[in-house]
């Protein structure tokens, strides 16, 4: 094993997709046909990664009929179901050759608690530094940040300690992603975050939408469904390093946004993009 | 029938209460006693109207002896499950000997069919103007502004025309209420409707959580829930006006405050009021 590698890339050439969840996978397929166009010029080899699911024998298949109706010259289905396949030398040599590594839904914890510090985990990181897209769906979007929301019940989070919370797998910094954003009403646990710590930008990621996270900090949403983004930087006052666990968080001061495909956001400006300007902004960038 | 009133009344002497729903009414009635000691001095009579709920018969029972614990000299259950009845003579007589007017949950569009336009509403205005408490929990709470929200599913509302509204009891201007609002996490009905028209503060109650809505438009939080304001007054963009029906509606810039018991809010500032500054305020307005 080697040394943990820096968290997070902000340098790194390739690029994110965090999707919402339930991604359309069998007809118009538009959130994974982009996740596929921004793949490495020349590289069609796909990783689909299923550690987070409980049933991997039910999502691979999906994914693997979806990619290869995109034009995927392979699709490399792969369990990693314990921190011993997440070890294989085999694995490891899969994701390398990869130009798309996606990580299906099921539960960031399984992923970060099998991947974590695993040699998968490092390869993956360096085919992000090296130009590969890196995408993710519902737990594979959550876990994405240095940090990650893992459980607590919407109709109650915004309560202290309601919303549960650890490392996550490091890939971007400076963002908070939740996910089934709007269809199971999570908003109560982002402001709870916000609150905690004002500082990363809340993004609730609806189904069957998600953002590209391009170089330089710009997101794109994608999809038929909306972004939400809670910005608690100018976070006027809580009360929450006052209460007890449990007692009920007042905020003053949060700005919402709601993004829908073609809009987009500059995180580090705090900037919403309408589509002129989000276009102008990924043109220069070029 | 006399001519329509006018509508709202912030120049009313009398206070109203909005309450987001499944207020305790069997163990402490932290919200109920609130509500009943904003009754007018000397006047001790509560009357409870159960239009909006199916099951009157379950409901006034709990209320009557909720408030006679509470100390009411006399607790009028009046049904008025129709026009007829919400004509009747000697229900407007007890509306006009009652302190305290209080609208159970339900259907709001039941509470505006049945009491739209009719003798009761109107000795309700007249009681509220003459310095009577009004309250209303659920369904009769979001029935008390001009306009209301009657129905609209949270997981789909942030699409053009997803949430219905229609006219309300007209109570109280400026504000558009929501109840049941955490729990069912209702965020996105508020941002649609904020869209549509950015003027009015949207006021989403939680459960078990309630706004007094004091003499000059002051906000203040009551009970052990949530109330959630979302205020569209800045709104930077929206795409809403060129949308198809059903389309997404993309949303810039609104802001989103959590207050809890104690804490308030200025309706024509847009001002955050933390409990010394809420104290301060309505002891100067006494």
């Amino acid at each position: 094993m080697t040394s943990p590698p820096s968290t997070a890339s902000s340098s790194a050439s390739g690029t994110l997709v965090a999707i919402g969840g339930a991604e359309d996978k069998t007809s118009d397929l538009e959130i994974l046909r982009r996740v596929f166009a921004l793949a490495p010029a020349g590289n069609h080899e796909v990783a689909v990664i299923a550690t987070a699911s409980s049933i991997p024998d039910q999502v691979l298949p999906e994914y693997e009929a979806a990619f290869s109706r995109l034009g995927a010259s392979r699709v490399h289905s792969l369990e990693i179901q314990d921190r011993q396949q997440a070890a294989d030398t085999d694995t490891v040599r899969l994701i390398e050759q990869s130009g798309v590594i996606f990580f299906s839904g099921g539960d960031q914890l399984r992923l970060t608690n099998v991947l974590g510090g695993s040699r998968v985990l490092t390869a993956i990181r360096e085919r992000l530094d090296d130009g590969a897209v890196v995408a993710g769906t519902s737990a594979g979007a959550a876990a994405m940040p240095g940090t990650m929301i893992y459980n607590g019940a919407a109709a109650d989070a915004l309560r202290k300690g309601a919303v549960n919370m650890t490392l996550g797998l490091g890939l971007v910094d400076g963002l908070i992603i939740d996910s089934h954003f709007l269809e199971r009403g999570r908003f109560t646990r982002l402001m709870e975050v916000g609150a905690s710590n004002p500082e990363h930008l809340g993004v609730g990621l609806g189904e069957d939408a998600g953002v590209i996270i391009h170089p330089h900090g710009i997101l794109e949403a994608i999809g038929p469904g909306h972004v939400i983004l809670i910005d608690s930087r100018d976070l006027a006052s809580s009360n929450i390093a006052g209460l007890s666990m449990g007692e009920p968080v007042a905020i003053e001061h949060m700005i919402l946004h709601a993004l829908v495909s073609g809009h987009g956001f500059d995180i580090e400006a705090r900037r919403y993009l309408v589509p002129d300007a989000l276009g102008s902004l990924l043109a220069e960038s070029q």
